[in-house]
């Protein structure tokens, strides 16, 4: 994930990139959340209800699955995050994230907030379905172009991409609703008007998905090409992204620990 | 709290005294052992459940409260406690405890077991009933005599204490079971022989409750009075009770850090 996030060009001079588990105020931050949601809440959430599904929990839930938006919050609030860049399927999060602010802060905030409430900022595409068109990429589900990808990868990927099933013939009109490969173009194709002439073509027949395809396939390589170089390069220096991470986690701890000073203060659990 | 432990006679130099929110490692590790319990088997656990009706929380149980048996998993394993005095009701504590001692170790133990399993030890009178011979002591249902309660204090919650309400004339037979003066008389007279006569007597008729609340409040006085001396006694330096504290919290910490870390390690979170 680390190599990800620096290929694709976040920069840790500007972006501190952290290690939540080395954080331990993001625990007990949760532990104390926990006390400010209750569990008929916490199980109307509806990304954690999609999941519970996706991934058949049922009746067996972990606990610490359906307390997850307790534990997104300490992620969130730890660091007095304003605005939070999310896919639009954890919008549900970020407002339950605000639900406990909002609680701490007229529970225990005296006469001034401790925490602070944050804001969902929603890319124009928001969200990239699997290329099998089910609702999420998701590495189990195996339907996933990773960042990585090599070009056979993505070659291989886009053959896969789910795109109009009654779309048999060339000279059938095509659909676009729920068609992947036109979901990802709408992403990734800068040269709008070639691509709303596409549609157009497509959409009253004669279009070949293969044509669309192609496309698609050049576009994502040229995308992914440099990011895949820089993963490489990254990769051969393991030690010196370890020591980003390193970085970035120390300095974020420190934020941390005084958002959970400040918060054991009003809680008035500060007693040496 | 701490005036009533110091009061009763437990050495801080034989004992270590923390302050649980003072131990950050407590919650790191309760935010870990969510994963190893289900909501369905947290909502089983009769302690849990039956607190759930004293308190009224029906639909809205805060998570914290739901999720708390694995709260004080924590407060046990951080220190590999092996034996944990309890009273009764506790007991299903102590069980869901061992459940995740025994998860943890099966799926992260590799070659050696982390956590220990503990026992619960219970005194041979498991639990006080309160005064009105409701099934728990409880501050908020006002029904405890205290340890620093006054010389009248314990007259009058004697007065108050629930006996036998068919006994309605002296010359009546009265009926031992749920009979809290005589449950309390199991508990802290230490004439034995002397006790079961009386009971023999109340139960044939024509042994008045005054005659048994005397005997209780005699005894009740006698043990209370030393530790409500001491109690205030202690209660006049302040800071050295709070230093004692806080030398048993860092000490405890120290030993709860030792077993974060070994923890961390067996989950893989140990990066820097």
């Amino acid at each position: 994930v680390a190599l990800d996030y620096l290929a694709v060009g976040i920069d840790p001079a500007k972006s501190t990139i952290l290690i939540q588990s080395q954080i331990p105020e993001l625990a007990e931050l949760t532990f104390y959340y926990l006390n400010l949601v209750t569990v008929a809440r916490l199980e109307r959430n509806p990304t954690v209800k999609a999941e519970i599904v996706q991934r058949g929990f049922e009746r067996d839930i972990p606990a610490g699955f359906l307390t997850y938006p307790a534990s997104q919050t300490a992620d969130i609030t730890a660091f007095k995050a304003s605005i939070v860049p999310v896919g639009e399927d954890q919008i549900p999060m970020i407002e339950q994230c605000n639900e406990i602010v909002r609680k701490f802060n007229r529970t225990y905030g005296q006469d001034k907030d401790i925490l602070v409430e944050c804001k969902a900022v929603v890319p124009e595409v928001g969200r990239l379905p699997g290329i099998d068109g089910r609702a999420k990429m998701s590495k189990s589900l195996g339907n996933t172009i990773n960042l990585g990808a090599t070009a056979d990868d993505i070659r291989a990927a886009v053959k896969q991409v789910y795109t109009d099933p009654l779309h048999l013939k060339v000279s059938d009109p095509g659909h676009l609703e729920g068609n992947v490969a036109f979901l990802y173009l709408d992403a990734f194709d800068t040269d709008k008007e070639a691509l709303a002439e596409m549609k157009a073509h497509y959409v009253r027949g004669g279009l070949g998905d293969s044509i669309v395809k192609k496309r698609l396939e050049g576009i994502l390589q040229d995308m992914l090409a440099p990011i895949r170089a820089r993963r490489e390069e990254l990769a051969k220096d393991k030690g010196h992204v370890l020591q980003i991470l390193k970085e970035g986690t120390f300095k974020a701890r420190e934020v941390a620990a005084q958002t959970m000073d400040e918060v054991r203060k009003a809680l008035g659990l500060s007693y040496f």
